[in-house]
């Protein structure tokens, strides 16, 4: 060990094994989920360190946790003990922005907002919008396959990713993907890459897919007298219109927002529901929208003021991180089909009456993703144990309505107790065939995912 | 050997061992691809044959080829010697149709074009349009990720497949996918079955996304000077619509077209477009491309009458048989990022002249793919042979342009010389690795896709 230590320290531009040095790195942002104690953590400067790096630890059957920025909400790049913790973060160069086939190509480490930024510089937009792009890497938005706001209309992570170059767990670095539009060229290597957590092979360099960046933008804010109400109001309006986003929060989470940033949103109301528009017709759809709100009884607003819209979609970003000042929070992410999100709804509300905890519930509503939060006092050892039981509820009935445990946050360490529930034992036991496939030593996130 | 006949004939509602009964089943619409003499044609009625049958298979080490509709051209449902062929056609039933959710439910056997009458007849689309799809099946739709006409703007078939039951190599049924937007549980096992051709399961049902019916289709027809004025105006007009539609032929398939159909158009042109839209300002997009064309030298028109689209892109459609009837065809379908058409198509014209054979090239340009399609004499061995190199320098040229040898079509047997070339020998090797965690024996349509 001490030799595989000294042989790993000296092989990346990086590395430390002190334990106080570690620790910063230990954990992602699902606080709830157990991390244990790393070996070591290497931040490689190069894709052959990156090769060294897994080559070592492969030899030594030592696992190896990748992580990107640790935004991640489901313990996926947790440490795991006696683990190597291979951060990624300093592969952060954005290597070219091609402006006549609208691409990037990025390192992993590379943050969202800032790949957005450049492209935004030539006029061009790089559309996955999780809520956590000010910090989160591409690297981790490709092993997630992070959703946001902007799925409804443009697509998930997986659909803006042309190609991918990863080190597989045998140290052999896999380039897939091809920059054109279609391609059906052997096996769908980089569709597999995608959302693998970690599990498959540390991805080193992605091309991305840009797109026009929208000109205008259109908000409407729209309080309802009840979380139904609203729904019944996004599909209608999703019949005839595809929204940029139409995000919703119940009175519980307004509450919470309203704490922490003061915005004043209406606390008397079941619902808020804030939507945007772009487009030629981005206006026109807003007041379509503002129009259909007011007739199902809420009262609405269309602005396109940008940055009264960019307000509006902070007040719904601040969602999480105000219900987390109320407490510790147990954070879900169940998904149906659209049509299904009032039994949803009806479900979470149930489960709060009858575990006794609160819940405050927010997401996408024209995608059926919602994040049902539940907040709990730790220190009391009932609500631990009623809000554990309301996590499991919540994700039954989401299970029971035809629908997934989780929608974009990922299973991590958090969830594998699901998946098998909810994949199946054929479709779990191949998964780990495949996985032997990529890193037959299984020293790749080892127990995550799957 | 007496004894697996036996068992296979009575697992199933329909099969036969008759050689000229049989003949009708060997071969795809790849007519230049080898065909091997099966032992079997079996067509079974019920998921529990085709698991009766692939463990019959699986226990004597026989290879297993399914064929859908068998309109595939890349010999990837052709026989091989010694093979069950699986008649996946009498499984061709719609089980459900959710106008709510917006989905059907499908056997593997339907055709692409009943599924959309059937969806039309409740006001949806089934989007994915291969110009067979009067002929072919969903499940060999999938199985190839079939592309069409309107995947610039829909998407290919990957992207309307919310989730599918295969039956895998070791006779187990797996069910994979949701019918939820997002979903991001383990690996994402659907997408590695969609394009694998046949090699890693059977499948046995598919559950597909359908979308809102396109009201009103306008239609534009543009005769070119040349094929690059075509492309240019395909690029220019992308950077402010999505057509459905942008259809390229050059002047050696109008000709063809012509000779068939008696369609009129103008010889003289060195390239037809012929570009469809839809949405609410269809019209104004349609009038829109017609000036753009006209502005770079075209002749155009716009028309929204229903008929004379429809008769418009059935001219296109015919570009196929059309050269088929000039002699035998080598098709390609090769994809390049779009704006390296003008490049592609450059080295096409270069290859025709110096290799000194006819070239009818049409396809997709908004996508960037193009079906190089070689007409030659079968009888003239000079021409057998340049034919031969011609298809070799147009993959070479596509490769080189950074794009795929395959674009719609996939590898079947066809190509697969040329899949180590671009996915490489680690790409290639993980694929056989995957290939044995979902047929550890080795059965389904061993040596076709990679
Ligand atoms: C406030 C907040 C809002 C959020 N909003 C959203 C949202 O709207 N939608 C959404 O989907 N998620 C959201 N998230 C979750 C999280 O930001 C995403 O999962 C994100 O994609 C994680 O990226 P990361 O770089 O932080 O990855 P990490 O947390 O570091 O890692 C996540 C997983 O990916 C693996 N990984 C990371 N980098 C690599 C790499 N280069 N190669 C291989 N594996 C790698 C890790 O091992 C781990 O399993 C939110 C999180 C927060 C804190
Ligand atoms: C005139 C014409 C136009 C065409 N236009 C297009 C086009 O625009 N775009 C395009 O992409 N293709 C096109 N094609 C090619 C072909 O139609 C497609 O590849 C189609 O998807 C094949 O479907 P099929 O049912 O005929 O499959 P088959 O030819 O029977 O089989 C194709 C492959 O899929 C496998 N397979 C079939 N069914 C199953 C199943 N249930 N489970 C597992 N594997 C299965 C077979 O083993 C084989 O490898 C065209 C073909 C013709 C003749």
């Amino acid at each position: 060990m001490r030799e595989f230590l000294k042989q790993l320290t000296t092989a990346v531009a990086w590395a430390t094994t002190e334990p106080h040095a570690m620790q910063a790195y230990r954990q992602d942002q699902c606080l709830i989920a157990e991390a244990g104690q790393p070996l070591a953590v290497v931040r490689p400067a190069t894709v052959g360190e990156v090769v060294a790096v897994v080559d070592l630890c492969r030899t030594h059957a030592v696992p190896l946790v990748p992580r990107g920025a640790g935004t991640g909400l489901a313990g996926g790049a947790n440490a795991l003990d006696g683990c190597v913790l291979l951060l990624l973060d300093a592969m952060d160069q954005i290597l070219e922005i091609d402006q006549v086939a609208q691409s990037a190509r990025v390192q992993p480490g590379v943050v969202n907002a800032d790949l957005d930024k450049a492209a935004g510089e030539v006029g061009l937009w790089y559309a996955p919008d999780p809520g956590s792009r000010a910090l989160s890497s591409i690297g981790g938005n490709v092993a997630t396959n992070a959703g946001g706001m902007c799925c409804a209309k443009y697509g998930v992570t997986r659909d803006h990713i042309l190609a991918l170059t990863a080190v597989l767990g045998t140290g052999e670095v896999l380039r897939t993907g091809t920059a054109t539009r279609k391609d059906v060229a052997g096996l769908d290597l980089k569709h597999l890459l995608i959302g693998s957590e970690g599990t498959l092979g540390v991805i080193v360099e992605a091309t991305v897919r840009l797109r026009p960046r929208p000109q205008r933008l259109s908000t409407v804010a729209a309080t309802f007298p009840t979380v139904q109400s609203a729904i019944d109001v996004v599909q209608a309006f999703g019949r005839e219109f595809n929204a940029a986003a139409t995000e919703l929060m119940d009175r519980t989470t307004v509450c919470a927002v309203n704490a922490m940033t003061q915005m004043g949103l209406d606390e008397a109301a079941g619902a808020v529901l804030i939507a945007q528009f772009d487009g030629a017709d981005a206006s026109q759809q807003a007041e379509r929208c503002a129009a259909m709100a007011e007739g199902a009884g809420a009262e609405a607003f269309a602005t396109d003021d940008q940055d009264d819209g960019s307000a509006l979609m902070e007040a719904r970003r601040a969602a999480l991180p105000s219900l987390e000042r109320m407490g510790s929070t147990l954070l879900d992410d169940v998904c149906v089909t659209p049509h299904r999100l009032p039994a949803l709804i009806d479900a979470i509300e149930r489960i709060a009456l009858s575990h006794g905890v609160t819940i405050g519930t927010f997401g996408h509503a024209a995608d059926g993703n919602l994040h049902p939060t539940i907040v709990f006092d730790p220190a009391d050892d009932r609500q631990r144990v009623a809000a554990a039981a309301a996590f499991d509820a919540i994700i039954a009935a989401a299970l029971d309505l035809g629908g997934t445990a989780t929608g974009e946050h990922g299973v991590g360490s958090l969830k594998t107790p699901y998946i098998r529930r909810q994949v199946g034992d054929v479709g779990t036991s191949l998964m780990h065939r495949i996985k032997a496939a990529f890193d037959p030593s299984g020293i790749l996130n080892p127990g995550r995912g799957y």
